[in-house]
């Protein structure tokens, strides 16, 4: 298995933390995006929309994070993130769609605004930053008052999946100044402090 | 099972579709959204963020209908929405990943600007519809360069739980102005034409 893209983007890194919870073999493709690499042909042509990551395996090319969290999870054998239950299973897509729904776009918007604006020399747009977290806070509450009826992960004893896909982005939102939009609700920080101490996460971000 | 939705809201009409696809038995319970019935202390218990569909079978109560998606599909006896070949599941759902991503969020702008807004007794917002339009375009030419190799349905031979997704957003969206970004793309409108005629998609929007 083959993997284009970059230790630091959002994206790449819920395939890499899949990769390093099921200790699973693949190559590394550094894609540089500074010099733009993401929006080569070479790399269109796996990655029609320019982002990052793409994934290679055998005769299959395969984009969109998530799609690929799935299929790693299927194929590569060792520790399953991913409940047999059928209602369990359930469970992990409804809060794995509350990610991608409801809680990553405004936290992606703030993040861009406060991380990657300046990078690019630009000013974090205050009005988007207020409208984000507006949009940000009720989630987090429904998110705090799940996990604080039982826990300790997103569908209970289990790490899944849905837990991976919240970190990428929860990692970079809690080094902004709205950090406390998340870390103020004591049941999400705790959830946070638990999954982000597991090896594999420490394996793929403290390189 | 039981379903509490609307049948006029796009993600009721995301699961309505996937149960009349099965052939499923269900009870419909009708939320009047005018009365705000979505966001009634009885609604609220079974969805936390008031929108709807919520759906109950047993012990089981779940939001997000993408999720309730694959519980009918996974539980349900029938035809199978799902490809069982690992490598062709990724393929459905990185489309998917596109619809929910890349396609639906513009699409649903519009949507919104156009039907709802009016509805409210408000007036579109052009330049909001304008910012759609130009995120939409792009990716509307990813989806017909894919389908203009292969086809007929996303993920090649069988109707999957992606085709499904994409409906109930781009029914609405070929009502207004702005449908051509869509029907402009011969492979795209080639699809639509194929989906909705389908008798699953006539018994849920034809009522």
């Amino acid at each position: 298995m083959k993997i284009y893209g970059n230790p630091m983007s959002t994206c790449t890194r819920r395939v890499l933390m899949t990769l390093a919870e099921k200790q699973a073999k693949y190559e590394m493709v550094t894609l540089d995006f500074m010099k733009g690499e993401h929006k080569s042909p070479a790399h269109l042509a796996r990655q029609p929309f320019g982002q990052m990551p793409a994934l290679e395996d055998g005769d299959l090319t395969l984009f969109e994070s998530r799609a690929m969290m799935r299929y790693i999870d299927e194929t590569v054998p060792g520790q399953a993130l991913t409940p047999k239950d059928p209602k369990t299973r359930a469970l992990m897509n409804q809060w794995w769609s509350v990610e991608s729904e409801d809680i990553t776009p405004p936290m992606a918007t703030i993040v861009f605004e406060r991380m990657f604006t300046p990078m690019r020399g630009g000013k974090p747009d205050a009005a988007k930053i207020e409208e984000a977290k507006k949009k940000l806070a009720p989630a987090i509450l429904v998110l705090d008052t799940h996990l604080g009826k039982g826990g300790p992960h997103l569908v209970g004893d289990s790490f899944t999946l849905a837990d991976i896909s919240f970190m990428p982005y929860l990692g970079y939102f809690l080094q902004t100044p709205e950090k406390d939009v998340v870390l103020s609700h004591k049941n999400v920080a705790a959830w946070w402090k638990r999954i982000s101490e597991r090896p594999a996460w420490k394996s793929i971000t403290e390189k």
